[in-house]
């Protein structure tokens, strides 16, 4: 019989509380969500190793995850015709992952304002806590033409609830 | 404070025992190993679902786990010089899924030969069992050089282990 | 100077015409087109070679292709609310490719029927002209609520014209 | 017949050449190498437009070509046991690229010094120059086993050969 442990991507529940927001800037940082992730053959390369850009869809997940938790729901968020699209990306990478590691994403946002959000990320190896990557991304909020939004109150108050 | 529920994916330990193996002919069906994951936004597409090629990814991500439960890890296989090369896929697309839903991958071993071992798989939706993909990969086992080897038996009998 | 020589990507215009359809049925093969691609890096994976999830993207690219050199475009397909879904795919792997390497990908319609088309794949060193893979999907045509449709007659017409 | 006409990625050949390089720092920009890409289905997402991880797998693209370009070729460099692996990516996104567009990476060497190059790009559609995005890559220099070395000579050569 199956045993069912537990190694396929888990939030996993640590949430690292950083200083208390500055309400009226938007700035400071929220808490860290963590979701841990498996590599997958598919994300390796010819090196062996993780190849880069996999990182970057990490983040996306801890962005998701992040949501998630928040009592967010970024499907719901485009199903009312908002998305957050990306216009920065920015990442380094300290150490490789391989096939198989245990990797935990650890998102937070760094700024929240009325047309911009900033998500700063982690990835670390889940056992060990070795720094793999870290990176932020900053995104605006468009409507279904592409339209630049100021983004909606309740998104904002979600993404910055502690 | 993140309550750490679970939802990024979990081999969810349900375990379908199919009939017995005919340990001559190394026929027969394994139970099913699954493992569940939540679809990513970079699995979609512009049809607004998961592209198709992410359902063979996730047989993949199911072949992993599989091995994993069954005692195996395909990371040491390759330690060790083992290839298991995918020669066939072929996969049967029903239903689409889409970003931030629950999948879950059911795989089983369909035969262990001496030079060929098939998997096959199901993706159902986690919450509904609503069947989604359905799929089989056949393998051979290659060294580094990329010739063709027989299956170790002792790979043979962890895939086939019940 | 850049020298500019062609090198990433071309249709390279040798076209293998098949029988001659029989329009009753629908059946027979239409023309070969042929799109020539350079593998890339993020294509390959851990085995130091294409991750087999790739060749079929390259199915993908032909399909594009083959309609674009018919007269056709699947985005004004889209634009108009047809979707072609991808129904089944299957492929086998005879030999791999590597980082660098010209494949060249040829497509074919092999049924076109009111409510299926089904194309043919083989890819192979551009250089040697070795075979690499073959496959075939299957499709079916959908709106944008996913209701099944007839494939619109002058599709279906362009996707048979010789 | 096919008409074979040129649509699938090509180096279209021109070059913009920067200022002339300081040879005591190893700064400066070198020439820009073009190369020429359809968008990919594969590469959409449920947004409509291109994913962004993909335009930093073309950024990849553009820096194979960059080096073929110059006489080099990656291949070969990791044939020889040394991978320049990346730490650093950088990329701001500032219109999208849908399926079916042809865009245009255009990539040089900004810095190569004796354990770090620096690439810049830009991706901009391919037939109106509208530019896309830009991004940078930091690359070091390593063996087999993940140990930095410094670049060898005859490759900071060709990185910033005229």
């Amino acid at each position: 019989m199956s045993k069912g442990h537990v190694d396929f991507g888990v939030p996993s529940g640590r949430a690292l509380r950083a200083e208390p927001q500055d309400e009226a800037s938007g700035r400071g940082l929220s808490r860290a969500v963590e979701v841990t992730l498996r590599v997958r053959y598919a994300e390796t390369d010819a090196m062996g190793i993780v190849h880069h850009t996999n990182y970057i869809v990490w983040f996306e997940v801890g962005r998701g995850e992040y949501m998630r938790q928040q009592g967010g729901d970024y499907a719901q968020l485009e199903a009312q015709g908002y998305y957050l699209r990306v216009i920065e990306v920015q990442a380094r990478f300290l150490a490789p992952a391989r096939y198989g590691d245990l990797v935990t994403v650890r998102t937070r946002v760094e700024e929240a304002r009325s047309r911009q959000v900033t998500f700063a990320y982690e990835v670390v190896m889940a056992e060990t806590g070795q720094l793999l990557a870290t990176g932020q991304t900053k995104h605006i909020c468009v409507d279904e033409e592409g339209t630049v939004k100021a983004i909606p109150e309740a998104i904002r108050d979600m993404l910055r609830r502690n």
